[in-house]
Formats: structure tokens, sequence, C-alpha cells
């Protein structure tokens, strides 16, 4: 029989070994599972297609609390580059290694005992703690957060806050809490010109002439200008790719794909119309693709914000900062239907890196931020 | 024993059912040779390397008129799509079938006989008549004409006309002239930025978006305003390449090919004077590497244009054009030792294409217009 009450250290070390690369859980919501129940917890498995989910709730009251993470991990890259065998989670030096470290199941580790404990000191507390975890969120995301949350909302099962387990800690563990993220925005353009021989240029129509003031106003377009939250809105050209190879011949199109890193000052709308009311004032015939992959979220300073800020200060003397910068994350799907999300966790440096890895002096700590924020919200 | 007195037809599918794809020769200049050598004229085989090359002249005296052709072809394409073998000369409805049929093989048969016919008529002719003919023009174009030329050169021969048989008519027999060509250059540019994640702007240097005001610049920039006889200067991009293909990275480098066709009211230093001077005002980082194709050349209006336009003018009762517009062609090399050198011959439409083909009616007219042409210069 496994331990029930393990450290963080002991049950970060035995979800690490379990080579959950995504969409694989490999039993780590079992685990979960198992150290929860014996404290109340009711677990519910809600597995889309390929992947596992676990929604796992003590209580009917509001305000409820929820921690959301994942247990899957993305691949290791070369395991012969690694120090240590990426799934054998080895400690050496004060850090623990081990795929999946920092992102994150020393986080998932960490609540799910901040979780336990804290029910068992204050049974009487306010409203109701809850986990939902998913092993899709490395991977496409779609059978993952957003079905539990489409679940939740259907039977109109309301929660109140939201911390994600991401690792935010930026240079120094607790210096940063993600209280929203940009949304993301892609574009395929495709320009359409007319094929044919560079010295016939009058029976031609070159794509890349043709766009080129285009592309140039909107590589300098200010798209907003942020707000108290978000840095303003980002534009950034990946790919441009035109040409047959042959240097005698103009090419038919040309290929653009683009990506907004938008904030809460624009909409996926207004910035499509702005995109749109450029290519238009050059008369351009082309294509043009969206995909919104995430949209932004933001969660404004609050009760939530304060209790983790507080929780925070109180376990490692250090103020931390909120910001929005960064990818994006599972708190876009949550932030739905919660109206407060955030994201903390451990220092983010290794991530999806050979020797991924986190300081072991912060597993507890970080188990004890979490418990601090149950307090200072429910009781 | 071959026919040494032959029709321009006859000769004609001779030459064309010699595979001679480039730089093959497969024997059309020694059938050449064997056609001209029993009026006098005396040969000489220059070969570098693995093209054929023939000089063949007759007479010492100035001026010297000399044709100027090839004998290599270019590749088929799918034979199977041909509506008879490319190589097996084919009449149908009127029309000569075969690759080379109008790129440049008929034009060799018909100056061939034409100087033949001419010499045998007009013994007590003034001047000199030559062939320069080569196995490389449609291929790298080091070892044909250009080598042909320097020895000319180099030994002080002096040729005062020539008359290059490529096939220069448009829409009609007889239409144009070609009395220059435009020069080609090309430059391969390198921009370079720095690689990383969209989502971090500030960590990047995003090379397209660097260049882009540059890039717009160059497009609609005016070189010069062409002359009297050229077509204003014409910059094309050919190719642009940037990107991963990962949609959420930020390329690190930009790759841009482009190619002027340059009048002589411009020269490679002017031009690469300045795109340097656009690239420089935005001070970019970049690499760019030139290609001179060609230099120009230009036969102003003289006497070989005059012999010429007023000998088709007889023969066919077209007044024809001179342009300069078009691709590069082996005149760029003879220019450079011959003061008047012009380009006339069969319609083009079809050549480097799929069923090849030249009206047999302009056969005969095309050996008259350069037997006329030779009676104007050297009678």
């Amino acid at each position: 029989m496994t331990m029930t009450k393990p450290t963080v250290l002991e049950l970060a070390i035995d979800l690490i070994n379990r080579d959950s690369i995504t969409p694989e859980d490999k039993g780590c919501q079992e685990r979960i599972t198992e150290i929860l129940e014996e404290v109340g917890f009711q677990a519910e498995y809600l597995p889309f297609e390929d992947v596992q989910n676990l929604w796992i709730r003590k209580g009917t009251q509001h305000p409820v609390v929820v921690f959301a993470g994942h247990t899957d991990v993305v691949p290791t890259g070369p395991v012969d580059c690694w120090s240590s065998p990426p799934f054998e989670a080895t400690v050496k030096d004060g850090l623990l290694y081990g795929r999946g470290a920092a992102d994150m199941k020393s986080s998932v580790a960490a609540f799910t005992l901040a979780c336990r404990e804290f029910v068992e000191k204050h049974p009487d507390h306010k409203g109701s703690l809850a986990l939902l975890i998913t092993s899709d969120e490395e991977g496409p995301s779609i059978n993952g957060t957003v079905k539990v949350c489409e679940v939740l909302k259907q039977r109109q099962e309301h929660i109140d806050y939201c911390i994600v387990g991401e690792p935010t800690s930026s240079k120094a563990f607790g210096d940063t809490i993600k209280n929203g993220r940009r949304g993301s925005l892609t574009g395929t353009l495709t320009i359409k010109g007319k094929q044919g021989h560079v010295a016939y240029p009058e029976k031609v129509r070159n794509p890349i002439h043709l766009s080129a003031q285009a592309i140039a106003d909107l590589s300098a377009q200010v798209w907003d200008n942020g707000n108290d939250y978000f840095p303003p809105t980002t534009f950034q050209i990946s790919n441009y790719h035109s040409g047959t190879g042959a240097t005698n011949v103009v090419p038919g199109t040309a290929t653009v794909i683009f990506n907004f890193r938008f904030s809460t000052a624009s909409t996926p709308e207004s910035l499509k119309k702005t995109v749109h009311s450029i290519l238009d004032k050059y008369h351009l015939d082309y294509d043009l693709d969206w995909v919104l992959g995430g949209e932004p979220f933001l969660t404004e300073t609050g009760n939530l914000t304060k209790a983790i800020q507080q929780a925070i200060l109180d376990t490692t003397g250090i103020t931390a900062e909120l910001n929005t910068v960064g990818g994006t994350s599972d708190g876009r799907f949550i932030a739905k239907i919660c109206p407060q999300v955030i994201e903390f966790g451990p220092i983010n440096a290794s991530i999806h890196q050979l020797n991924e890895h986190i300081a072991v002096d912060d597993l507890e700590p970080l188990k004890e931020i979490y418990k601090k924020t149950l307090s200072n919200l429910l009781l």
C-alpha cells in the first residue's frame, strides 16, 4: 500500500517516475484520488477520447476554490543528453531532476497535499475545495480542461476561485503570479499575383511587390497601448514564403503567417478588422484564414490575488508581482466559468528543456503557499 | 553522300533530327561545314571542354558580316506529351514540329544556305562572311560564344556586323528585330535578425519586420526612365523565404532574391549603390551577394538595322520594329567585339515548350531575308 501522507518531495518523485508523456496520465490521477478520498473528497473521472481528466471535490458550499493542473508532460528530447533519466526522479545538489519536475508535477503534488492538510486541520472551513486535473495540457488541449469546464458549466456547478499550478516564478521562487494571459490569434495570408518570367514584368503581378507596403504597414502598426494589466498587443510575422526557387520566375502567390499576442485592450474582431483595412487599402487580392488560439483572460486585483500574494509574502518574504506576459495556459478555459483565475508555481527556467528541475527547498514552501491561500479564502 | 544544296526545310529537318540537347552538337556543325566548304568557306573548330564551336569564314576583307547561332537545344520535357517525337521532325498542317524548330535550327539552316547561295550568285562581293556556331547557348554559356569571341579578340580578327538567328518575331514573322538586350543582375539578400518565441517579442529581432519598409521601398523604386532604345530598368523579387514553419517562432533570417533587367540608362554599379543606400537607410544587418548575369548591349539605328529592316520589308511587306525587351542571348558576348549586333529570326511563341514548331512557309522567306541583308551590306 502506498503512502497517503507523503511529503511533497515523495509525491513529486512518485508522479515524475510515471512517464506520462501527453496525453498519458499513467495513474497520476488515481494517486491523487487515493490521497484525497481519505479526507472526504469525491472523485469523478471525466475521460474524453485518449485524455484522462479528474474532477475531485469536497464540500457543496460557496466559495469554491479550485486548484487546476495537468499530469501530462512534454516529450523528453534525447534521453542520452539528460544527466539522469527523465522518468527516474533524481535529487542532486539540492535539485530534483526529472521531466515534469517544474511543469507541473511538483505543483500538483504540492496542492494535493495542501488540500489534504488544510481539510484535516480545518474540518469546519467555509466553502468547498476541488481539483481539476487533465492529461491534455501539453497537447492539443481539446479533450482536457475545455471539456471539463463545459461539463461544469452544463450542470451549473459554479466555481469562484481558481489557482493554476503553472510554473510562473521567474528569477526567484515566489516572484511572479500570472493574473491573466494574453490572447493568441494567428492569420494565414495568401496574397495572389500572377506568375511569369522576370524578363517580362509587364505580364506578371508580383505578389511580393504588391503587398510590400501593406506588410510594412502591418509591421509598423500600433494595435493598442495595453492597459493596467497588459502590455500592448504584439504582432509578429513568423513565416513569409514566396518563390519557385528559380531566380528568373516571378511567383504567383506569397504566403505570410502572422500571430497576435493580444491584450484585453483589443478583441479578435478589432484586430481582424484593422488587418483587413490595411490589406484592402492596397487593393490586394488575398485569402486570409484565422485561428483563434486563445482568448485573453484577466483577473483584476481582488480577493484571490490578495490571498495568494499574502500567502507568498508570509512564506517566502517576497512580494509577488502580478503580470500577464508569456504563453497561453489552461487558465484561459477556466476563466470562462470562473470570475477569478490566477496562476502560481515554481521557477520556469528549465521547463520543456533537458534536465528539467526544481529546487527541493521550494517544494514544502510551495505547499505552504497553497495552504495559506486556502486559509486566507476559506477561514 | 548527303545533299550539299538542300532546301531550308530539308536542312532544318536534318538538324532537328539530331538530338543535340545542350551541350551536344551531334554533327550539326560538320553538316554546316560540308555545305559551306564547297563554296570556299574555311572551317575552324574551337572546342572547349564538352562544348563544340565552329568558326567558318570566307574572305579576308572588311566589312565582315557574321551569322551567329547555336546547334544545342533545351530538353524536350515529357516526350509522351509531344504530338510527334521531338527529334523526328514532322510536317503537319503547314507546321514543322520538333525540338529546335524555332530555337534555332531553322535559322541556322536558313543563314547557312543564304551564305552559300549569296557567294555562289555574287562571287565578287565585298568584304567577308562568317558563321559563329556554338553548342552551349542553352546551357551555362561559358565555353561557347564567349570563348570564341575571346579567341577572335586575341588574334585581332575584327568583325563589323553580326546577325544572331534567335527567334525574335512575336505575332507575325518579320515583325521584330532585337537591336539590343537588357542586362541581368541578380542579388541574394540575407537580412539578419534574432530568432525567438512570438510570445516574447522583446527578446527577438524579426528580420521580416525590420526589412519590411526597405522591401517596400525597393519594390516602389524607379531605377531609371529607360532611353530611346530601352524600357526602364525593372526590379523583381523572385524569392522571399523566412520562417521555420512553426507558427510560434520568429525567424532569425530572411532571404530575398531579386533580379534587375537593366537598360543602358543604368549600370550594375549604379543599381548596387541604390540598393545598398535603401537597405542602409533602415540600418539593416545584412549580407548581399551579386551575380551579373549579363551586361546590356545596344546597336543604335545604322547600317545593319537598315539593311535587315529593308530585307524584311522586301520579303514580307512588314516593317519590323526594333526593340530590346526579353531575355538575354549570346548577342551580349558578341557585342563586346562587334560594333553592330542585331538578332532576327522566326516567331518565338513555341520555344522551350512542348510541340515547338515553325511555319514551313516562313523557312524560305527567312533565308531570303538573310540573303538580302547580305546583299544590302556586301554589294
